[in-house]
C-alpha cells in the first residue's frame, strides 16, 4: 500500500483527573507501531460550550480530519453506563464525514467491565453515522491500577488486544 | 396527602432552535393541571463547560431540587438514536440525589418514532442512578408539526399520554 | 455484475397469528424486483426445541444458504422491546457464516413505533457476528392495518424504504 | 415481617452443557441463607416449543409462582451480547404477573465481563413489563474457572454481591 492510512483516535472525555488519557496514548503508541498514521483529537481542546456553536474554524479543521480518516478509534470512559456529554457534544457536530468508516471503541473503566456498555451505547449512534461498528473492542478495566507511575502498562495482553482491533478495522476499510 | 408532590422537569437539550422546548412546556402545563408541583430546569441555564466543572453554588441549588423531588421527568430529543451530550454533561453531576425515584421520559423526534431509541439509552443511565425508570413514556413524534403558531398542541391524544405517566409515576412514588 | 447477488430473508417469529409474515413477503418481493436472488427463511420451519439441538442437516442446509448470502434481511417483530426468542435461538446456531455481511432490519409492531427498540437490540447483537448492521432499517408500524384484505400494501411509501435499504446493502457488501 | 418474602430464581438458559446452572444454585442456597423464600425456575422444564403454545396448566402454575413473588431474579448467560432465545419465549408468556416487582439481574460468561449487555438487554424488557429493574446485578465471569468440581465458588466475594443484590431487591419491594 503506498498511501498511508490515517487513523485519528478520539479521546471522549474532558473531566479533570480523567485517566482515559493513558489509555489513548497506549493505543496511539501500538497504532504507530502498527504502521499507520494516527493522532489524538482530545474533545477537550475542540468540544464546544454547550450551545452547540462549535467555533467555524475548528469544526473545518476536525471536518478535514475525519473525512481523511480510512477508520476511526475512540476512547472513552463509562459514566454510568453510557458515554461523557462532551464526547457526544464531539461527535453529533458531523455526520457525513464519517459514513462508511470502521469504527473501533476502546472503553475504560474504573471498575472490571472495561466500559462495556458505553460501547453497546456508542455502537448504536456510530450505525446512524453510517459507520462500520467493528466487533473488536478493546475493555480497558480496573484503569487505576492499570498503568505503573511511569505510565506504562502493567499488563502486557493489551497489545495484542489493540492489534487485532486494528486488523480488523484494516480489514473494514473499503478502499 | 397534605404535602405538595413535586416533580421537576428537566428540558434536555441547549441546541439553538430546539424545538424541544414546545414539549416541555405543554408538559409541564399537565404537570399543574393533574396537581402536582413542578418547574422545568433548563440544562441551558445550568449546564457547565465541558469541563465538568459545574458552578459549586448552582451545583447546591439544583441538588437541592432533585433531592426534593418526588419523581423527576425528562423531555429530550433524539440525536443520531442517543441522549444530547449536554444533558448528560447536567446529569453526571449528580448521583445520591436521584435514588429510588421514578424516572418518566418525554422523547422529541423530527421523525415518527418519537425519540424511542433515546428513551431507552436514557433509561438504562437511571438505573445506574438507582431511578426506577417507569414503563410510561410520551413519544413526540414529528415535533416540527405538532404544534400550531400559538405554540398548542395539534393532537389532543398527547393530553391523555402525559397524564397516564404522571399517574404511574404517582404510584411508584416510594411514600 | 454476472453471479447474482443473493440475499436472504429470516422471518423472525413462530408466533401463531403473526403478522409479520406479510412484511416478509412484501420485502421478498420488492428484493426480487430490485434484482436479487433471494428466498425467505422461516423460523417457523427450522427452529428446534429450546434445548439448542438444531437437526443436523437442516443446520448444515441452512448454514450453507447463509454463507453463500451476500447479505442478510431480518423481518421480525417486537416483542416487549426485544426480539423474539425463537429468533435468537434461530441466530445463535450460527456463526462464522455471519461474517462481514451486511445486515439490514425490518421491524414490525402493532404500535406507531415500528418495532425501533428491537431493532436496536439485533444490531448489537449482529455486531458480535462480525456483521455489518447498515443504517437504513424499516420500521412496519400500526401492522394491522399496513395490509388489506388482498395482502396488499396501502402506503406505498413502504417500496421506497425497502429500496433504499437494498441500496445500502448493496453498497455495503464486500465483493 | 410475619409473611415469608418468596423470590424465585429464573434460570434462563436451556442449552446442552450450562454452566449457568452452577451459578443459579449458588443464588438459590445465598437467597435462602438471607431467610427468602425461593425456588429456581428453569426454563429447560416450562420452555415451550418455539410455536409459543406453552402447555396451559403449566402457565397457570408459573403464573401463579410469579404473580406470588415479592420480587424476581433472573440468573442467565450471555449468548452474542444477548439473552438466550429460550428465556424470552418464556419471560414472553407473562405480562400482568410481573407488574411493579423488583428484578435482580445476574449474568454469566465465560469471558471477563459477566455478562453485562445481557442485563442491559434484559433491563430494557422488563421495564416493559413495568417491572423495577434495580441497580445491584451480579456479574458471574470467567465462569469455567469459577467453580471447584464439587461446584463450590472459588471466589468468596460473590457471596457479599449476591447479598447486596438481594438488600436492594428488598428495599425496593411495595409491601
Amino acid at each position: 500500500m503506498d498511501k498511508k492510512i490515517f487513523i485519528p483516535i478520539i479521546l471522549g472525555t474532558a473531566r479533570e483527573g480523567r485517566e482515559s488519557e493513558k489509555a489513548a496514548k497506549f493505543v496511539f503508541e501500538e497504532t504507530k507501531k502498527y504502521g499507520f498514521e494516527t493522532e489524538i483529537i482530545d474533545v477537550k481542546d475542540y468540544a464546544s460550550p454547550v450551545t452547540w456553536s462549535m467555533d467555524p474554524a475548528i469544526k473545518e479543521k476536525i471536518s478535514a480530519k475525519i473525512k481523511n480518516a480510512s477508520a476511526l478509534i475512540i476512547v472513552a470512559p463509562e459514566y454510568n453506563h453510557g458515554y461523557p456529554g462532551e464526547l457526544k457534544l464531539f461527535l453529533d457536530n458531523f455526520y457525513e464525514e464519517y459514513f462508511y468508516k470502521p469504527l473501533g471503541i476502546c472503553g475504560v473503566s474504573s471498575g472490571p467491565l472495561g466500559g462495556a456498555r458505553m460501547v453497546e451505547q456508542l455502537r448504536m449512534i456510530s450505525i446512524e453515522f453510517h459507520m462500520t461498528p467493528i466487533r473488536e473492542a478493546v475493555y480497558f478495566s480496573s484503569i487505576k491500577n492499570l498503568f505503573d507511575e511511569k505510565n506504562n502498562i502493567k499488563d502486557p495482553a493489551y497489545s495484542e488486544r489493540v492489534k487485532t482491533m486494528l486488523k480488523q478495522l484494516e480489514s473494514s476499510m473499503r478502499n
